[in-house]
């Protein structure tokens, strides 16, 4: 067990947090609620975001921004998004700090006071619907396919590092269409490239599935999202999708005008994804030694650790090395060769077992002799010694072995841990166990309610793939037409 | 003349905001002087950004994220800097609203008061150093080099576009080093990145100096920055990178062991550029017809617009523009097929004028009989027909052509606005009418301020290229042994 790793059994929220912090992730900032994140946590998302900027790029998105304020007013005008939203932020209320008289620092400059109180956002479709009131006038304009790289603020009274905090990076695409047909495929589409994007780059199994009315984003006629199965059984919502109708468009007046000139109201999206997938991947793949990182998003894929003693080994040792990096990085593998002198080799496999770096390579005297190397995954923690011959082809082979064994591994996970409920006392005592239940429910917001305040759980999501079997209500016994996926959740 | 662009000669000022806005770079927000920046323009911004970052990484520096909030208390902790920054800015001073009790709509929850009021960062250095200390024990955790790319708030009163707004969007690099050689030539290098950023990428030439004590960043022992010359013949300040000495490292207790095992205070760089850069492109190579793009910058380098009558001739210039297309994209040219019908060819010409597009390829049916095809420049504004055989070299050599034609252009604007003054009436005369004037100067703050209330005119910098030339004051007529570089400014 590695050194100050709190093992998963013994506390596991107490494990998510020795792992973030000690694999240098992220911490506390001295701003309550509010993270600073590390070099290396943020080498990871920058991973994440390169891969879904092409992404939605490849899918006609462009980038734009939009201001960080947001007019207090302008919360009041989408109805049900005020609710939503408009509660727990950060309100700015002043422009100005002055010196104190007597001496003590700065104070607020209490004539510095502003006419209309200014939101820090908290998700930006008043804002962005407020501008595009002004850049679509016809059916030419449509559809308006931007997508926004941000920081929001929602002031959270309970924090957890990269899972919920105050402020969070996040992209927020908002579309624009003509039809209620194209902006539910463009919903659809984005549900579809996030649930892309989990599994095959996070390794991370997802359901697809809507939102119960209940559980719907402020605003939306609909919310996709994709859930995933965290190792103390409960769910974690990684992404969301949502079809808003023509809401915004009513709300901020966004007309436009057909090809026959008729006025109509726009149809739109809103989709996003924050840093709390930093939070799902640490807790997806980790283990009581530390981070585990899919190949794909790690940010070295293999880190070469010299075993030697004095100069000149090292010289030796590095010769062979350095070879050996520039044969993978010509394979477009990404590769750290820790030659420090400050730390002995046993430190450094400790320091990057923890970082969950996918491969480690070890190149001594010895294996200069034997022409070998050998190799240790993180994933399997298996060491093997390899011929260094056409050592780039192995190497490139294992990293995709890995992704994938994180994969099917997380999925095996995951199918364990599903289970059919089909009666009440069946369904309390899965959900007490941990995992997803799927069960039948009669579709009503009062017995989603009462299941939430006897069990914790809550209806992850109603899955799109549907199984045609019907039923009756774990806990009403009225009828149901499908099982809709139930969990305890983050 | 482009339709709805003023001309430079008539009102400068407006020719900027008629480019920035009809080229779809930013425009104005329902909030004080935040601005929305476009997809076009946050297309050049990100092209900006991955160039600079390339060049940051390359030279060690790697990204993190810190808070955007910071604590009142923060800025008091170093003295000079809380003058500087913590006057007029954006201050949290609630976290929760409420229906107004009336039903008007959401009112500030008076009893959800901040115990400390929170700053919206103007820049980071408090909470970054107050984080270091957390990360810096001993000699082995230096150097530290880390970048931020954020948006920060400073509460402007007059605001344009770019140049200066409440929001804006910047990166700011904060160091950490063993000995103050080291961060000075930390600060020298970026400032030389910054340079060859300029010069090479923006096809701006600047000169690099240092700023006078009373326009140093505040909490600076040395500012050095990067001057250009706008077409209006006025200075803009485009990058600045400061040595912090061990101020910071002082008012936030930073200290590291030393390989001997002393205790000693950190040393301190930190450096920035902003979406200010984008006005500075603007501004330097437009023309009164609309935006001039480097071919490096470009978020497409070539438009190809297709000329047709009738389907038959579209499929047929297509079939061929769409061979030209991928064959550039081979070569790693960036380019845009424009065969939308909702736009006549002269409205498209106009179209990619106005934004800068560096080369139009025009295709017709006439040209597929000889084998032709036109390209217009947007610099010179020559068109030409080519044979298409080869088409891909000769763009590359264009492109090539163009972006270096650019930067020398602006070179040769400043060296025609670039002047000596030896006398405070001919100081006087050349201020006046604008450009870079070279001068001796005393020296001291007071001359300084003198000549800035007399003429308007403030040093720049005091170059780095040192000359060895000694003179006496134009305004005061003290010795002096190196001419400093004045001029308006933005």
């Amino acid at each position: 067990m590695a050194k100050n790793i709190t093992a998963r059994d013994t506390d596991y929220s107490k494990w998510y947090n020795d792992i973030v912090q000690q694999a240098d992730l992220a911490e506390n900032s001295g701003v309550r609620g509010c993270m600073v994140i590390k070099p290396y946590g943020y080498a990871i998302w920058e991973k994440m975001q390169a891969e879904l900027d092409r992404m939605f790029k490849a899918t006609g998105h462009v980038n734009a921004y939009f201001p960080l304020f947001i007019p207090k007013s302008y919360f009041s005008k989408e109805a049900s998004h005020v609710d939503g939203f408009a509660k727990e932020c950060a309100i700015v209320t002043h422009y100005r700090l002055k010196n104190a008289e007597d001496g003590s620092g700065v104070i607020v400059d209490p004539t510095a006071k502003l006419e209309e109180e200014l939101i820090v956002r908290p998700t930006s479709e008043t804002i962005i619907w407020d501008t595009y009131r002004k850049w679509i006038q016809s059916y030419r304009d449509l559809p308006l396919l931007i997508n926004q790289w941000a920081n929001v603020v929602r002031w959270e009274m309970r924090t957890r590092l990269f899972l919920r905090t105050t402020e969070f990076l996040w992209q927020e695409g908002h579309t624009a269409h003509a039809t209620k047909k194209e902006a539910v495929e463009e919903t659809e589409q984005m549900i579809g490239i996030y649930a892309k994007f989990a599994e095959g780059f996070m390794a991370m199994p997802v359901v697809i599935g809507t939102k119960t009315e209940s559980e719907r984003f402020a605003g939306a006629l609909e919310t996709y999202c994709i859930e995933a199965l965290m190792q103390d059984g409960k769910a974690l919502q990684a992404g969301t999708s949502h079809f808003l109708g023509q809401n915004f468009a009513k709300a901020f007046d966004v007309k436009f005008a057909t090809k026959e000139g008729k006025q109509e109201y726009v149809w739109a999206s809103s989709w996003g994804v924050s840093t709390r997938l930093m939070g799902a991947l640490v807790m997806t793949h980790s283990d009581d030694y530390g981070l585990v990182l899919p190949p794909k998003l790690a940010p070295f894929q293999v880190v070469i650790v010299p075993i030697y003693k004095g100069e000149e080994q090292l010289e030796a040792v590095s010769k062979v090395a350095n070879k050996v990096k520039k044969a993978l990085e010509e394979k477009g593998i990404s590769v750290k060769f820790d030659n420090r002198d400050t730390h002995k080799p046993g430190w450094k496999f400790a320091e990057y077992e923890l970082k969950g770096v996918p491969l480690r390579l070890a190149l001594g005297a010895r294996d200069l002799e034997n022409g070998t190397i050998e190799i240790a995954r993180r994933d399997t923690l298996e060491k093997e010694a390899y011929q260094i011959t056409d050592i780039e082809n192995k190497v490139e082979h294992l990293l995709s072995q890995i992704q994938d064994n994180l994969y099917k591994k997380a999925l095996t996970f995951r199918e364990e841990k599903t289970y059919k409920a089909d009666s009440k006392k069946e369904f309390v005592k899965l959900i007490n166990e941990g995992g997803f239940v799927y069960a039948h429910w009669d579709g009503t917001s009062e017995t989603e309610e009462l299941i939430k305040q006897e069990t914790k759980a809550t209806i992850r999501c109603i899955p799109l793939e549907k199984t045609g079997e019907s039923g009756e209500c774990v806990f009403s016994g009225k009828p149901s037409n499908q099982r809709v996926l139930f969990a305890k959740s983050y």
